[in-house]
């Protein structure tokens, strides 16, 4: 994942139903040349949905008076926060049929507003939704079922400030509601970044990284948002409290650790010491391709295992490839980028192209120095693919096609046979589901030396007012071949609603003992983002 | 860390009261030569402790017949797993007054063995103490306390094997019990290694490693053994089960990393899957003097931020250095080591050697090629101190002096205040116990970008029969001054029992009730190694 940060987006509204920013998303005639590209006849673009056109209730409970100035009951507000931002969220509000709309939004201004907001929904059992950018894709921020009297979504984004710089150990102390570009934009006056961008990084705030243990900037070495802690304040039902700034500890297990990815069930994540990078001054950028995949995955597997740690090692596959205009002949592309904050980069670029050419890798024409012209054509291209990628698949759901991307990872030797399995298996139930020839993309996100983490895109014609089942057939067969070749049911995208069948079966028991019994003992009335992770 | 790895010791004969080989440790003439190197007067040597001197009952309960294989009641073996082989442990040991001795000392050969004696020991509640190498300096491997019927020390060193190596994903599965040579060895055909190198290394296990979040052989970047953990297999009284084999994950909080650092209260780690590495090719190495210790520190706080990572990067102060003889003329010596299996790394020393000479580091001489001699005596002198150091406090000890090692870590912009606050009060709180000169000496054995983990010496001649009263008052003020410069009471030696004072005043409230419910759930008739990090 590697978006650049743009400016905070203050100014510009955002789309109650579908990706980011209302004024980007692709108009009608865009969509139809878009559409004109897939096998298969698409419908009529739908049209894009209005909250008027929703019949939202009164709220089933009211807050007290003395939380009353934290609390929204509008219904645009109540609306923007019913769903995330997979596609599933963008058919239903498209179809008019929304997740279960919350009965209140509340926005607390800091952690005794954390507190109190959940010591009064423990009274009543009011469901309680964590809600940072809003952009999980795994349906981790709705509410389903009916086992609460009401559900509260609790927005963070008001507590989005820097609260201390120690520029001394590189660290700072960040409110959890903190959408990327507005952290940044607060950290750059003192030289410091934190370097995790996501592709939803605009949209999706510090605290929803931690929550749902987010992948980073980097492809190789650290690159999840838990390497990146020092310290971490939470604010449960039970008990709230911060662990200490410690660089390593190995006092007990790490208190933090069990934290990350709790994904709202356990606690609020209001603050996080955070470690920071200095901007990087070096960089060195190139793309290489190959006209085998196979071939494509020992050179990436070679560089992973390797020392020269790219800050970018992409691999795609050629449909990837030819999607982001990386590359038009068939080939695979692997987009190699280095940066240091100390000195240059151009040597281990040099010799990761040597690695590379070495399993059949081919070009870049003229060794790549600083930022050749021929490196940045397919880095470019695939850099704002990868930005307006989310857009362009609202733009196909509006017209009934299917859509889903969904992420994994897995040891090198299960990779090759992963890929294949989920090509074939995953592409023949789509196609089977929806009478079209689907079209299934992989790509190689980030790379450990013991394996990678591959991504894939399924796109497919579909049966317009069918798609939220036809979805659910294909994700269902997604998560049966990751299970048989163990493949985890989430790299990066977080465990949410949508997952839960393939984490189920993936938790070892004795983990899923503690983290029943640590559920239990810190949120004893289960009102904290109820059905996810566990029941 | 980074004691190389030597012939496994079947043959040599185990020191039941202190460090190590029995034929390594220092004879009466050797303690006398140590101990006049001191302030103050020390006692003659006390005679090396026999085991047949001590009263040894017979065990409080037997081994069912369907375990009895399994079981030892020998005298001799049940001293030598009564305790570690902290400085109070080899005290007592010589005094004639051993913790308690454990009833019997079971060597379970498979994961259904382990799962066969806890649920024995859960019926008649008969406390169990996982035991690797027994090298705790924690207290982390003896009973304390009188509430169970009899104790069990549950020996896993005959579960020592490599079970499979997977070559192309560079991991191997491997049983718990294998002390680090034995470990190595059966890696060493495959050419591949773990590269986990404690001072303990000889006389611990990776079992051992994982539950106590051990410290590994890099100054920088990943370095705790929990960074090299692909899945474990973790058998408790309520439940087993493995994670999946993965180079990472996002599907809710790391099963793995509640385990780690668990210290055998929640479960026992019978196996673990672990990232390998190869063997480095380059390697370049060499030393450089510092006038000044705070600049010392800010060259090494420079080189931490940098992306060099240097394998090596060890300060020690001026007593440290001059104890290990890298340096006798008062200076810190700083030793940085570099190396790499894929390129050579002179130039990221030569950038490093610059770095350090501008925060006015001296030398080496000339640029230090591959292993020049200059760089060689301070860092080949600091090794085989490194080495021999645990031999020679036990050699201390038998004359009464008072020696105690304790490590930290912390932040930055605390680490100057923190380092004067340990030799000032520390030293001051030894004088005063014993009447002697105190030394305290420091070094860093691990740099982070935003901290360092300082480790501290403490020498000081005592008053003998009171070595005990004595450290137990060092290591309440060491505790205490830890813990108003918010440093971790551990950053690799664990807590066990000895560090759960300052254990229990840094753990934040959300994680104790999260860890009080999960021992519950696993471990329900609380037989898990009692007493260690909670009640």
């Amino acid at each position: 994942m590697s978006a650049s940060p743009t400016a905070p987006g203050a100014a510009r509204a955002r789309s109650w139903w579908g990706w980011g920013y209302s004024d980007a998303h692709p108009d009608d005639a865009e969509c139809l040349a878009l559409g004109s590209l897939l096998p298969g006849t698409l419908a009529a673009p739908l049209p894009v949905p209005r909250v008027a056109d929703l019949r939202i209730g009164r709220p089933a409970v009211s807050a007290p008076d003395s939380l009353a100035h934290l609390v929204s009951e509008d219904p645009g507000t109540r609306a923007a926060h019913a769903m995330g931002k997979a596609y599933r969220d963008v058919i239903r509000a498209l179809r008019g049929r929304p997740g279960r709309i919350p009965d209140l939004v509340a926005r607390p201004r800091n952690e005794q507003d954390v507190a109190d907001l959940l010591e009064w929904a423990g009274g009543p059992g009011v469901a309680v939704i964590p809600f940072g950018g809003g952009s999980s894709v795994v349906g981790g921020v709705e509410y389903r079922g009916d086992a609460h009297r009401a559900v509260l979504s609790l927005d963070l984004t008001a507590m989005d400030r820097i609260l201390e710089i120690d520029t001394t150990s590189r660290a700072a102390r960040i409110q959890a509601g903190a959408l990327g570009p507005v952290l940044e934009e607060q950290l750059r006056p003192h030289g410091l970044t934190l370097r995790h961008f996501p592709q939803s990084f605009e949209f999706s705030t510090l605290g929803g990284w931690l929550a749902t243990r987010a992948g980073g900037h980097f492809a190789t070495g650290p690159t999840h948002i838990d390497d990146f802690v020092q310290s971490m304040h939470v604010v449960t039902p039970a008990a709230a409290g911060s662990s200490w700034r410690l660089p390593g500890s190995g006092a007990g297990p790490s208190p933090d650790r069990l934290f990350l990815g709790s994904e709202g069930t356990l606690g609020v994540i209001t603050e996080a010491w955070m470690r920071l990078q200095e901007r990087p001054r070096h960089k060195a950028s190139a793309s290489v391709a190959f006209s085998d995949f196979r071939r494509a995955l020992d050179a990436v597997r070679s560089l992973a295992q390797s020392d020269l740690a790219p800050a970018n090692c992409r691999l795609l596959d050629p449909g990837e490839a030819a999607l982001s205009g990386a590359s038009r002949d068939g080939s695979s592309v692997l987009v190699l980028g280095f940066e240091s904050a100390t000195a240059p980069v151009d040597d281990r670029l040099a010799i990761a192209l040597e690695l590379a050419r070495s399993h059949g890798g081919r070009g870049p024409a003229e060794p790549a120095q600083g930022h050749g012209a021929e490196a940045d054509t397919a880095v470019d291209a695939w850099r704002s693919a990868f930005l307006r990628m989310p857009y362009l698949r609202d733009g196909l759901a509006r017209m009934g096609a299917v859509v889903e991307t969904f992420e994994t990872a897995a040891t090198w030797d299960r990779i090759p046979a992963l890929i294949d399995a989920v090509r074939t298996e995953v592409g023949a139930a789509a196609a089977k589901a929806t009478g079209h020839t689907a079209t299934v993309n992989c790509r190689l996100t980030h790379v450990y030396p013991d394996g990678a983490a591959p991504y894939f895109t399924v796109v497919v014609g579909g049966r317009p007012g069918d798609e939220v089942a036809i979805w659910d057939d294909v994700k269902a067969v997604a998560g049966d071949v990751l299970h048989r070749h163990r493949a985890t049911i989430t790299h990066h995208h977080a465990v949410g609603r949508d997952h839960r069948p393939g984490y189920d079966l993936q938790r070892p028991e004795p983990f899923a003992l503690a983290l029943r019994a640590t559920k239990a003992a810190l949120d004893p009335h289960g009102i904290l983002n109820p059905g996810v992770l566990l029941d």
